[in-house]
């Protein structure tokens, strides 16, 4: 089957073809089928599209085409610049004691090249991020430390917080302490030789060490290893350049509401991904459903009351730099909006639904509650602090809808190689196609 | 726990010290624990010990001394040279049409070399190599082939014949058609972004490509671009090189029969991995199975009546040289077999058990299946062929006993860098050595 809007879309590549839709599997609907085929055009066409680069700027390009061709209006790029970063090889062997091994390793995202020729050193085991905190300065001098936290799975992705830590700050701590680098277990629950990659961070005044994350598969040998009382060696190398002021933008779109388009209800998605898989369900999915939400919530004249907007921030993994500049470019307007939603949490079906919006607006909400729970969606607290893209909005003071996706596979892909189209669910994507689009469609018609 | 044997085995690294071995999960068995723990000390310690290398050289090293330790005796190293193979790195890139992508991609074992700038050109699209086949000389000239096969999911394993020919000959018949390298998909069942080897082979009098896999969503990303009626262009580079009469070898190791030690039972599995892993599944599980079944089958006097003979095969993925060889050193002694049987199947638990023995017998080796059947294991016929390392010998005449492991998941992994130690399920693995034990048991004390 062609989904209801796929004949309108012009694809990157395939000059304005139609959207290839797969059946939506457990649903007619056309939306759902939008999303799908969303997702798979621009991680098939674009592919990586790493926050800074030509592949970013195709993705914008890519939103721009295929946001006019879904009937769109004002459809704008917002422009900002950012020193960015790319990735350069890296490598990991372990060499000695015994046979050289090759690990499976990626540089986090900001890290430092190491020297050419790499670095050779014998590794601290560290058993935890906390371990490492109260490791006293020097305690590593010479070293390569291992920080080896596991990651707990979690239906809502609570393991997360704890386990990221040592991704953000490893460096800076082990630097502290005398570090030659940072290796960490990565921050994921999988069992595969694909290491997870991410944004670290360097403090002013404390040395730039290299920062890199293996796979489980090799944080095991490292630990099995160490648990027998050996002293691991490694050999780290890492290329990557900083790369200043480097273009990214946000692309905006709206549905211009009939009766009150100056109110907007905002969905927002992020355009850009890591370059190591082709960011499918970080956040290509999230794309997807927020445009077919948004679409679906219009109805077929695409006349809502309010206007529905469409955001697909740019240069989100790197620090959130597209939704700070959305932000602080619209917090003149931040009273117009009725609401800020965001997808980024993969494929997973919607399971929870929270708010933070003024107690005198409960009942309403509560009442999106009841119209969310046929699809098996609770009821949660009023106290969102919304995704990382409307993060800053909520501090403007914009009333946050999160609903909350099933998170249990999410980390055994995320920022992995193995973040590819094939691992999109249609059936759960079609089910949140639905959540946000109930919701949108009543706040935009209140 | 520790286990029964554990305590007398050296281990390459740390100086004769305990086999660490985990709580058997289901069982309170020592030899499935010490199964457990020889996976884990080879895997670990050793890691990938391609044919041919000084890591293949080190596993044999701890083989001698992990089966002294175990109070085997006899035990000795039956070594041989051959033609060898080493991998260098690897890159494939899809340069066009829209943004450049890395593919994941591995040269396969025996390529040869791209030059070193690498090959570009345009992909041709094959669906089958049925399809390539029948494709006419030079169709596919100044291209490169991509065979785009899948593997058929099944608990025998019956998908891997069919799938795998595109790997053995895809580059002699890619060649024959004027190509410049093959490229294709994966020979696996899996969806992760990490490629499969495995050996190819060249012709006499035909051109050598270099030949390469991809992991299935890289496949799959070249087909997608393929069904939008695009040419995709590959730059394809790999570095290998080829290493004439490499030194290998078998491990031999008895434990000799009290009553009729000149009947030898023999079980095989291979020492040999491929690099990219550490060769868990592929094939230290075997290692594990026979060396802790031939164990339990002595019973704790270790005196059997017949000899139980251990062989650790060496150099068996880069063609069954190793098998080949045994078989030829010990052809006169063949009649003295009373059977031979092999363990290459990974860590599935065994539900099938075949035979290949003289029709005057297989109301003894009913006795056998009847003896396995508590343990799920179905009796099937009498036409086995043998494992890759036995087959030789069943050539000879040697009696061949199967059992058959689920092999659902095992080309998941297989040839991947995913088959490490983590992969092993100690459950099912101490199912296998038990049924192992029963029929060698059985056989040496008949």
């Amino acid at each position: 089957m062609r989904a209801a809007f796929g004949a309108v879309v012009c694809l990157g590549l395939a000059a304005c073809a139609s959207v290839e839709v797969a059946p939506a599997p457990a649903s007619k609907d056309a939306a759902g089928s939008v999303a799908y085929g969303l997702v798979k055009s621009l991680t098939t066409e674009v592919g990586p599209r790493l926050a800074g680069t030509k592949a970013e700027a195709a993705a914008r390009d890519w939103a721009v085409r295929t946001l006019k061709g879904l009937k769109f209006s004002r459809v704008t790029v917002e422009p900002f610049a950012f020193d960015a970063w790319e990735r350069g090889a890296a490598s990991a062997r372990i060499v000695g004691p015994g046979q050289a091994q090759e690990l499976a390793v990626v540089a986090l995202g900001r890290s430092v090249s190491t020297p050419a020729r790499g670095i050779t050193a014998p590794v601290a085991f560290v058993a935890s991020f906390d371990d490492l905190l109260a490791a006293p300065p020097n305690a590593y001098a010479g070293k390569i430390v291992f920080i080896n936290d596991r990651m707990v799975r979690a239906k809502d992705g609570a393991g997360y917080g704890p386990a990221v830590r040592k991704r953000g700050k490893g460096a800076v701590e082990a630097a502290k302490r005398g570090a030659l680098a940072v290796v960490i277990r990565s921050v994921g629950t999988d069992h595969d030789r694909l290491p997870h990659t991410g944004q670290m961070r360097y403090e002013k005044g404390v040395r730039k060490i290299p920062a890199a994350a293996v796979s489980a598969p090799d944080a095991d040998q490292i630990e099995r290893l160490h648990d027998m009382g050996l002293t691991v060696r490694l050999h780290l190398t890492l290329r990557a350049r900083d790369v200043p002021k480097a273009p990214s933008g946000n692309v905006v779109a709206d549905i211009v509401g009939r009766e009150k388009p100056e109110e907007i209800v905002l969905l927002g998605a992020h355009l850009d991904s890591w370059d190591l898989g082709t960011g499918a369900i970080d956040d290509a999915a999230g794309v997807g459903i927020v445009v077919a939400a948004a679409l679906r919530a219009a109805g077929s004249d695409l006349a809502p009351k309010r206007t529905i907007r469409v955001v697909l921030f740019g240069a989100e993994e790197v620090g959130v730099v597209g939704g700070e500049a959305f932000a602080k470019a619209h917090a003149g307007e931040a009273k117009s909006y009725a609401a800020a939603m965001e997808a980024d949490f993969g494929t997973g079906a919607v399971w929870h639904f929270r708010t933070k919006v003024a107690e005198n607006d409960l009942a309403f909400f509560d009442a999106i509650g009841r119209a969310l729970a046929p699809l098996g969606i609770e009821r949660g607290a009023n106290d969102s602090t919304g995704g990382a893209d409307v993060e800053p909005l909520a501090k403007l003071g914009v009333p946050i809808v999160s609903l909350g996706q099933d998170g249990t596979h999410y980390f055994d892909l995320h920022h992995t190689a193995n973040d590819t189209f094939d691992k999109i669910d249609p059936v759960a994507l079609e089910q949140c196609v639905e959540a946000y689009a109930r919701a949108v469609r009543m706040i935009a018609n209140r």
